[in-house]
């Protein structure tokens, strides 16, 4: 195989579309979850690269034969673990396109398609979701693609760090607090272990049942009264609308009006539920964006988008860029030098960047705005019938109330068990991925084990999700036997 | 369009392979520099999502007529900018299966292939570039798929930030020194501020052209005792094997023994250059790699594997899990909470991640090493003739020797020239870019600023090396001709 020859990629990629549709026509026939154990492929390689060029065909064996089985199938429609990761054939042929250009566009100048598709389909999400026009980039914001809502987060904690080191002097980094609650995503602990935020400054306020696993604005409050009375400086709190464990939705407006009494950055993580706010009925969960200063939301996880593609709004691109803009010799060049462009390099973590805006224009233009509606509003819909399966047996029940289309339940313990049922729903999830018919995940709240059914893969269809439910009922059924035994 | 089917999927990317095949069969027909003025696709596109589908027809003739002439051509022959960013028919191929299975790899479970596969092709590149056997998974250490070389560059200095912080406590986040030559990317810079360290503790030491831009190891030890004098706590030296000006290769033997000699951690850039170490007869550049606490090398620029997949090894996986781990409820599993897996979410800034193994894995398998070795040796002597056509030419001169396929050259000024030949390069490389023809970048080394041609694009043969010479040379002859008048 030569390393570029146009005709042998004609003749290869067409027969890896044929690999790919026979996939997805068969994806019902795999175990979800996959089950093979750690350390299975070491068995199954050599240990070391060959040094003679093998045929596509051994290569495709292999693939049947050795990586499938250790596939975990996230498009299957008995998909119902963690958040979803949507792929779709627009989302694939994008890929599949900014894969063949294969540019590295750090800078305007190195595929200026690349920056203003991105400038451009940013700006059409951004009304979608009707964000504030401090948003869009006419503007002194702007959006613009990460790789994950981690990096989202990374970027604009960096960026509240470093306004608020300018006004108070660098040594200050020991002072500065970040707050928000116990359910907010790891990924905002793991972006102040980077920044170097100091552990103890890390408020985490507790969110309870009693609010749906929301964050009081009055806890919140409170533990900036006491940080500012030790003479700490509060400056980022992370609001979410739509919490990893439950989908809770933090009050968005009453966090805002804090973080700018006390001059703070407010960051909404609007990750798996921004989504549906592109549904007018669902628009009402974002109300309060407008006292953001920057919102984020991933295109990869319920909006038919390839992984990976995850949407960052700011108010104000400057502090994006203060906080990371370098500026070396070999990458002048005269627009860049002129300010008549924007060089996204400066507004994330690495340098290069793949064309990602490519996927996601051609999902909204393949799909248009009511189709990628009727998806979202599907899926709601199967997760609410869901619930109501899951009422209607006595044995289970809801955790917590269903924002979106995710479900939280589990199955009640009989009286006798000792510890809160965690055992019981543990081995109920256990054996329901271990039959390989279904993926479903957990979380724990208040406690208490707490599994969580989310309908967002895009095969998933009505008879995918009554299965699943008699599945877990029949599991449920030998498991309580037992426990009476 | 359906969200997905694999029929339409099968349909669909029969139509994507013909569109890119016949791209590539016409790349050299578009200029490889963009030719578009800034803001041109805001003309071009309407300023919302569409409410109903387009057709695939209407896309193809948009990304046709609007995208097309908006990217600058990174796979064309006549590309000889930066450094190259390869694409190839099994990388590409890769990149169409990690987008179908579509998976998030943060854990072991979440599709134990994708982790596996990684560690296993990650040992099979270390062993093809000869790595210490400390880099292997079977010790302590192991390789990891970063996104870029600035992700890696910014891992490793968290590690070590944080194994020095736990030395002499966090409070002594400014005292800590960094060391690295003005030749050293600026993703040290851009780690350096992310990571908090103070700019007044980031060392740049000065390359100048009697060591052929590599930095003198006197110079770094000298910085060292006089910040140890001063109380400061030095703890990372980075050097590079390939710098990004013009390829110069650190003393990496001296400078690790520095390294060890304060328990600093020893960091080895070699994003480009690393691939032409798989040659024997270039391997001798990473003598002292044994020195060294960690490694990196980019797969997608000069080895066949579409971008991204930047190769980054460590003699000790536990400083980058110190540094990087998180781990929440909802994504505890039992072979996690068994230790009996690796979870590569802890090795890297983002959590989600792609399934990026797939690829490096296809190129090696369809490549095999050999092939691999010649395309490397292919591009290095196309460099070589490069710069015997620019030493035949007495206008012209080749500014620092060449290591690998990079000829930094200018166009000598006539003496009359106060800018040290400044305008008349720049000029130069304009009139060149303009053309469309060919696509060079430059850099300023000893303020001097100097042309920049690497030969790295997957098309590129002799004729086309030969072409962008004459092209070089005609605009020469017309520039000098102005000059003169």
């Amino acid at each position: 195989m030569r390393p570029m020859d146009e005709e042998q990629l004609r003749e290869c990629g067409h027969r890896m579309v044929d690999f790919i549709a026979d996939y997805y026509k068969s994806i019902e026939t795999y175990p979800v979850l996959s089950q093979v154990q750690p350390g299975y492929l070491k068995e199954l390689l050599p240990d070391s690269a060959p040094n003679q060029p093998d045929t596509l065909d051994a290569l495709f064996d292999d693939i049947r034969e050795k990586i499938v089985p250790g596939v975990t199938h996230w498009q299957s429609p008995n998909y119902f673990a963690y958040y979803p990761s949507n792929s779709s054939t627009a989302g694939f042929l994008g890929e599949m396109l900014s894969a063949a250009f294969n540019i590295v566009g750090f800078s305007w100048i190195t595929s200026p398609a690349a920056t203003e598709l991105e400038v451009i389909v940013l700006d059409w999400v951004a009304k979608m979701l009707k964000l504030p026009s401090e948003f869009l980039s006419a503007a002194l914001g702007g959006g613009v693609i990460q790789g994950t809502a981690s990096e989202a987060i990374l970027v604009v904690l960096l960026s509240a760090r470093d306004r608020t080191l300018r006004k108070h002097g660098k040594k200050s980094l020991e002072k500065i607090v970040v707050y928000a609650s116990d359910q907010t995503h790891s990924a905002l602990k793991k972006a102040c272990q980077i920044a170097g935020i100091f552990p103890e400054n890390i408020r985490i306020v507790k969110a309870d049942c009693s609010m749906n696993y929301a964050v009081t604005p009055g806890a919140v409050s409170e533990a900036i009264s006491i940080d500012l009375s030790a003479g700490l400086i509060p400056f980022f709190i992370c609001a979410t609308v739509g919490t990893t464990s439950s989908s809770a939705v933090d009050p968005l407006h009453e966090l805002g009006q804090i973080a700018q009494a006390h001059d703070m950055w407010f960051h909404i993580d609007a990750a798996y539920a921004g989504s549906a706010c592109i549904c007018p009925e669902y628009r009402k969960y974002l109300n309060g964006v407008e006292e953001a200063d920057s919102f984020n939301m991933n295109a990869h996880k319920w909006f038919l988008t390839n992984f990976d593609c995850s949407l960052l709004w700011v108010k104000d691109r400057n502090y994006l860029i203060q906080a990371l803009s370098t500026n070396p010799e070999f990458l002048k060049n005269k627009a860049s030098q002129e300010n008549s462009v924007i060089d996204f390099k400066d507004w994330q973590i690495p340098l290069g960047r793949r064309f990602r805006s490519l996927k996601l224009w051609m999902v909204l233009r393949l799909y248009g705005v009511e189709n990628l509606q009727s998806y979202i509003r599907k899926h709601i819909q199967l997760a609410q019938h869901f619930e109501q399966l899951v009422i209607s047996d006595p044995r289970f029940e809801v955790v917590t109330p269903r924002n979106f289309s995710l479900v939280c339940f589990c199955l009640v313990p009989p009286t006798c068990e000792v510890d809160n049922g965690h055992k019981l729903n543990y081995d109920l999830m256990d054996s329901a991925n271990s039959s390989g018919k279904i993926f479903i995940s957990h979380t724990v709240l208040s406690g208490k084990f707490v599994l969580r059914f989310v309908v967002g893969a895009p095969l998933t269809e009505e008879q995918h999700v009554d299965a699943a439910w008699k599945l877990l009922q029949d599991e449920a059924t030998k498991l309580l036997g037992n426990v009476v035994q």
